[in-house]
């Protein structure tokens, strides 16, 4: 059911903010505002009044009993899809300003991964009128806090990340693919009830457990090797980030060094993340720890990140330099690991659990035992 | 191995179109260009010269021996990953004009779905020397004729789409949740070495069968219900699409004439899909179908797409009004099927395959049965 209370906060900023409408185009504030998903999420809010959504013909029924939104508008022909939605749009604004505006109309467009630029400049060149702006401020302190009812999604999915890294654990052995190990998480996250991935699971092992990011390919796992598996399922919109390291049968002792010393980086950074706290001081924790291990070249700086409806979400200091000074505030979730301590021809490792930041310390939502051995992570887990 | 003949065609066109550089960062053109894959994908190819390739610190090595490129900067720190992309952005436009120039340099990227407006605004604001061009032109009619090596890549992925849909064939019974299926399938296409999919799979069943697109949702499976399944799986980055639309036990016989009129339709559209045929014609193919079956109203226009190293791309119609008139070249590869046909109340009915245009016709790369039955697709399954 549409979200009124959250939409009305967003509203009461947009007009402090002179935002004259926010343009809905991406799969997060369309869950987090109408309370339910699309394909292609188009909706506007207004400064003031009711929402409008935009939505293909075969859909509209439904989506005005699933929503209760008298206020639905129907885009009706398809054809030429994108052109649609601009020119619908433009109705729209001639409709919430009573004509063509005397000024540029301020429309707020959430600036992420997923806004396209080519479907921005589309929108501009068909409304001369527009000036786009940065929503984010408007929606993002609002986002930032979850209520009881989003964390209770987020758990969920960091069940559904736990059950998928236990299969990986029962999966490596060597000969094994990457790609049939990603198999069997995604499988055991589906069993799970788990409704897709928001980034692809990363299964890297090798040279590759290096790689800053990466997927899963078609190399198989060899003894000795280290292999990053990084997860992060969906539940009802909602991610919960997961990552571990294992190594394939036994490791060698400068493997188990790097492991234990990011372990530890970690739980320097978890005694930090309380309200008030920032991604700054988070990292200079992890850091402080891998500098006397004498890894802190090693390591590549961005200990963590917020994460919600998108799997990377304000504060993101990695993306955003600026966010490195966001204070988090409490009912913030926040990850912890994320980067990589990568040695070229040893390996990588990088362990990420996800918290809320509570008023007496962070509050794992993610739980999956940390040992580098697969086989003693499955063991502390049965005894669970 | 990097393709230096592919930069050097690319490389021809943009000296004629006056475009300087060409910035790739998107997976589609890194594969294409570079010959192999990076999760961040981020290179620069001048309009004369070596390409340069920007990497994470831990993966400089080993880029280096697989690309065989002499030229790779390594991006040094990743703690501020996007701004030092584009400081190295910058350093290496200054080498490659030999100072600051005296106009503006017009840079080539990729207007596509995976180029974010944030990061574009981001690019331009550190570089205001910098106009950004649209690639497309110098790219595009290159990338639209498949050769034999990519065509094979095409054809392994075809083969796991139809794994895939076997076993989602298989898993389709009452009481079974979209969700279910969904991960059936995606097992089932792991299991057949694919490289995961270039959009999620689609379970659609019920009311949700309408939808233009959708995902796999908790909603159980009725009997009598449809359900559009949509996969495109890929293999080394190359995507097959196919769709099929099965009923859950018994089809109504109006739902039954709602798939027989879709698999008329696309029949219709492959017939004239040759060397010279414009999607706008293809339309009309299909649309003539479903006029005669009086369905003409229900049927969204959009009968195919181009598909490759993207799941769509040129010519795609629905997204770019103009593609209608650009005519299809001999060796591209394009879907016939893709738009939904939805009566409301009844239910959508959706087939999609993955076809290669040759000279005597169209060739298809995804094979799998069309009947509307599950058991019976797989008993002519079964027989081939």
């Amino acid at each position: 059911v549409i979200r009124r209370d959250r939409i009305e906060q967003a509203q009461a900023r947009m007009r402090m903010l002179g935002i004259d409408a926010f343009l809905i185009i991406t799969h997060d504030d369309y869950i987090y505002f109408l309370g339910e998903d699309r394909y292609q999420p188009r909706a506007i809010i207004p400064a003031s009044g009711p929402p409008i959504v935009v939505c293909f013909r075969g859909e509209a029924d439904e989506i005005t009993r699933a929503l209760g939104v008298s206020d639905v508008r129907v885009f009706q022909t398809v054809g030429q899809q994108i052109k649609d939605v601009v020119d619908v749009m433009r109705g729209l604004f001639l409709g919430v300003f009573g004509g063509v505006p005397d000024r540029k109309v301020r429309v707020g467009v959430r600036m992420g991964f997923s806004t396209p630029a080519f479907l921005l400049n589309l929108f501009q060149k068909a409304n001369p009128c527009v000036e786009v702006a940065d929503v984010g401020e408007a929606v993002d302190e609002l986002r930032a806090v979850k209520d009881e009812g989003e964390l209770e999604l987020m758990r969920r999915a960091a069940e559904i990340a736990a059950r998928g890294m236990g299969a990986a654990a029962a999966a490596l052995r060597p000969g094994a693919t990457e790609i049939e190990v990603a198999g069997e998480i995604e499988y055991a996250m589906r069993r799970a009830g788990g409704h897709g991935v928001a980034t692809p699971v990363f299964v890297n092992s090798g040279a590759r457990s290096c790689w800053l990011h990466g997927t899963a390919t078609e190399k198989r796992l060899e003894p000795g090797e280290l292999v990053v598996v990084d997860v992060v399922p969906r539940f009802r919109g909602y991610c919960a980030n997961l990552c571990r390291t294992f190594v394939v049968g036994e490791a060698s002792e400068e493997r188990a060094r790097l492991h234990a010393a990011y372990v530890a980086a970690c739980a320097a950074a978890v005694a930090v993340l309380r309200p008030g706290a920032r991604p700054r001081e988070i990292d200079a924790a992890a850091k402080a720890v891998f500098d006397t291990a004498g890894l802190g070249e090693r390591f590549v700086p961005g200990i963590g990140h917020g994460i919600g409806l998108e799997f990377e979400e304000i504060p993101m200091p990695t993306i955003h330099p600026t966010h490195q000074g966001v204070a988090l505030p409490e009912g913030a979730t926040f990850t912890i690991g994320h980067s990589v301590l990568a040695v070229p021809g040893v390996g990588g490792v990088r362990l990420e659990d996800t918290y809320v930041v509570r008023r007496d310390g962070a509050q794992p939502l993610t739980r999956f035992p940390t040992a580098l051995s697969p086989a003693a992570a499955l063991r502390e887990l049965d005894k669970s």
